[in-house]
């Protein structure tokens, strides 16, 4: 089938995640999207730069006004940032009747009124998923998933940077300055920090989620807007003693008499899920009257979470353009002739942690019986604990986290140990997931 | 413009919560579908339910077949539940060509594969967002959200009953049985528990999954399903002891020779946000190859919460047949025309409640100055603590949390606060925001 041809316009950190994607996941993303999804043409000043990332796969060219013109085109996706000559090639792809896909928050939370109501008129889509929470998709969460809501408010922790510092500064109270400094190091915050530690990058973020969740038209130039800069370890302190957490939020609400945006470090109690979103992670809380809060977490920045959401518009795109309207979202996420048979593992061959309690005899050697049982079966030990018996108890409890195991590895130690004579009950067995990668 | 016509089968709770939310933010969802959304015809064998349900405002009818052959009908929603007279329904309302929304995991996970056939000859849309963790659009995040990455697992808390009942296992130490009855109670769970506390529930959801991360056919009875009626409360505080929290997870995996698919309790680290899902509240944690994990989370039962979900795939199905291809999904969310001009306030009206940090002479009497002021202003105190000031310190700092104030009483207080000679330095003042509704 006809690839869609996208013309990418920067090849920096989000645009060479992008193409890295694209190239890697092709097949998949071919079998979601119905057709291959193909940069066809990236511009960008640096051209060694573009020819290193795309290893001559693509073509390259310098100047950015000619791809927003390129016939063979299909959708525009711009990647290179600021207010100035983004908006003019974002505005020049839609007259040229492009779909675009961005994900400069700056430039909708500022000209996003202009932009859309050109894409409107010229019935082209402006995909911006990866504008707000990175990879996340809040984006469509809220312009499809909640649809039945009238949505109340919105908190979000949308930026990563300021996110990190806050955390570190709590984890080690340590006075902001500090922390920053750490953060620049790490490669966490910009040499100039001003636009994310000021909550600018926040506000922009915020502005868009207010225009989609109310249906009113961007008004960054009206959202208060306060930053970490002059927040005390002190009071991370205090708030801590009160049962609170300080995180740098992005609010909007719904009032009776008008709309709330405001970014401001926020005190939060500390039992909701958002407090303990921790380091440059983002989570956007949602509150809709029908649903009441959903939260949305994952990773805000970077380049392959901010391409994956990139992908996503395009991979939208191409569904609204295959030939079956009815079939634009395939019903199983792939296209029904793209599904595979991959069997389902048996349980035995099942590969995870484990748990283990068992009721032994308080007695010389038995650790050692057991340990031995598991060395035989190739089970390594994680973590052990062992029941301090009572008075007169002639029994006590061990308790055993394995390392990675296959599941019929562990059933046949089980049986092993089940048989030893001061075992005395059935082993309880538990499976144990780090759900960490 | 032309409404299109919903047949809804089946209006006990969640089919009563679409109902009511239709009806309650009607214009809201015409703004964003573009077209209204109407239930011309409830099908229920219960007709006086029907009609107190609806109050008169739809045609009712006590069989549910004649309704998915009704040539007014756009779209059936299934809100029967069960695999035998729903499938008849949904395989009927297919042939007769009409889009199915359906909130029915145990009919999808054992029929899907026969049902999406049925549908793809066709040409109709299935919509299921409600049949996994209700409100919370984990289908969509799936389907078009993630479309960029190669999933390599799932892990979901995704039965609400359960996750109660393991809440308060370990909050209270109870044993399993004494904790069912409660829930029995509180109606978190059935008089027939099985389906729940068994795992199959989660199973049917988990099944429905995988289907869509990996592209494969739904598998339900290649899968372990294990539940927590066995768990007993002694390996809940091991496992606390350990770091640990256990849950019942829905867990698929893609593996180098197929897939896992497996639902059973589960230890996973207390610091993973996932950890921290309590009581009938859902979560889905996804890892993506280029978006790393992201995690999904809200109510995954209750009328409106389900209710939301419904809707959501109506209003799907009702953007895909507006005349313009283009303009499926609105840019923001609303239809162009549909937009509002609501003021954002300014920030001297915002409500929040606020922390204050005083620095002040430690001496008699100024407790009592500053508390009056607070009371001039109409401003109540919610806690304070106060730090105890080291030997021959004559500062110290009180600390503040407010209820709800307008941001301008707050500046007025603070204003004169200041002015006492009591007080030392300006006053800190952090927002506070509770979340919870």
């Amino acid at each position: 089938m006809k690839p869609i041809n996208v013309g990418l316009l920067g090849i920096g950190t989000v645009g060479g995640g992008t193409y890295t994607v694209l190239t890697r996941n092709e097949a998949e993303i071919t079998r979601r999207a119905g057709r291959p999804i193909r940069i066809s043409v990236v511009a960008d000043k640096n051209l060694e730069l573009a020819r290193q990332a795309t290893q001559g796969a693509a073509r390259l060219v310098d100047d950015a006004f000619s791809v927003v013109g390129d016939p063979e085109v299909d959708i525009v996706v711009e990647l290179i940032g600021g207010v100035g000559v983004a908006r003019d090639l974002v505005l020049k792809a839609i007259e040229h009747g492009k779909h675009v896909v961005t994900a400069n928050k700056a430039l909708l939370a500022k000209h996003g009124n202009e932009i859309f109501a050109a894409a409107s008129a010229k019935g082209v889509m402006i995909g911006f998923e990866a504008a707000v929470a990175g990879g996340v998709p809040i984006i469509k969460a809220l312009r499809e998933g909640l649809t039945a809501n009238r949505i109340q408010w919105i908190a979000g922790i949308i930026n990563g940077t300021t996110n990190f510092i806050l955390s570190e500064m709590r984890d080690k109270g340590l006075p902001f300055a500090e922390v920053l400094k750490e953060a620049q190091r790490l490669g966490y915050a910009e040499a100039d920090p001003t636009f994310d530690v000021e909550g600018v990058d926040a506000a922009h973020k915020l502005t868009i989620m207010a225009a989609i969740a109310f249906g009113i038209p961007m008004q960054f130039d009206r959202a208060h807007i306060e930053g970490i800069s002059q927040l005390e370890a002190e009071d991370i302190k205090y708030a801590e003693q009160l049962g609170y957490r300080i995180k740098l939020l992005g609010i909007t609400k719904r009032k009776e008499n008008g709309i709330e945006l405001r970014v401001h470090p926020t005190l939060i109690p500390e039992r909701r899920l958002i407090a303990n979103v921790e380091g440059a992670m983002n989570a956007v809380l949602v509150q809709g009257d029908a649903v009441g809060a959903t939260l949305y977490y994952g990773k805000g920045a970077g380049a392959e979470p901010t391409a994956s959401a990139v992908i996503a518009d395009l991979v939208d795109v191409a569904r609204m353009q295959t030939a079956d309207p009815e079939h634009r979202v395939p019903h199983l996420a792939f296209q029904p002739d793209a599904l595979q048979d991959t069997p389902i593992l048996p349980l035995a061959e099942v590969e995870t942690s484990y748990y283990l309690r068992l009721r032994v005899d308080d007695q010389p050697g038995v650790l050692a019986d057991i340990t031995r049982i598991l060395a035989d079966q190739n089970i390594s030990i994680d973590a052990m604990i062992q029941r301090e018996p009572g008075e007169n108890e002639p029994q006590t409890d061990i308790i055993m986290l394995t390392h990675l195991t296959r599941e019929k590895q562990i059933e046949a130690a089980i049986v092993r140990i089940e048989a030893l004579p001061v075992v005395k009950r059935k082993v309880i067995r538990l499976r144990l997931e780090e759900l960490d990668k």
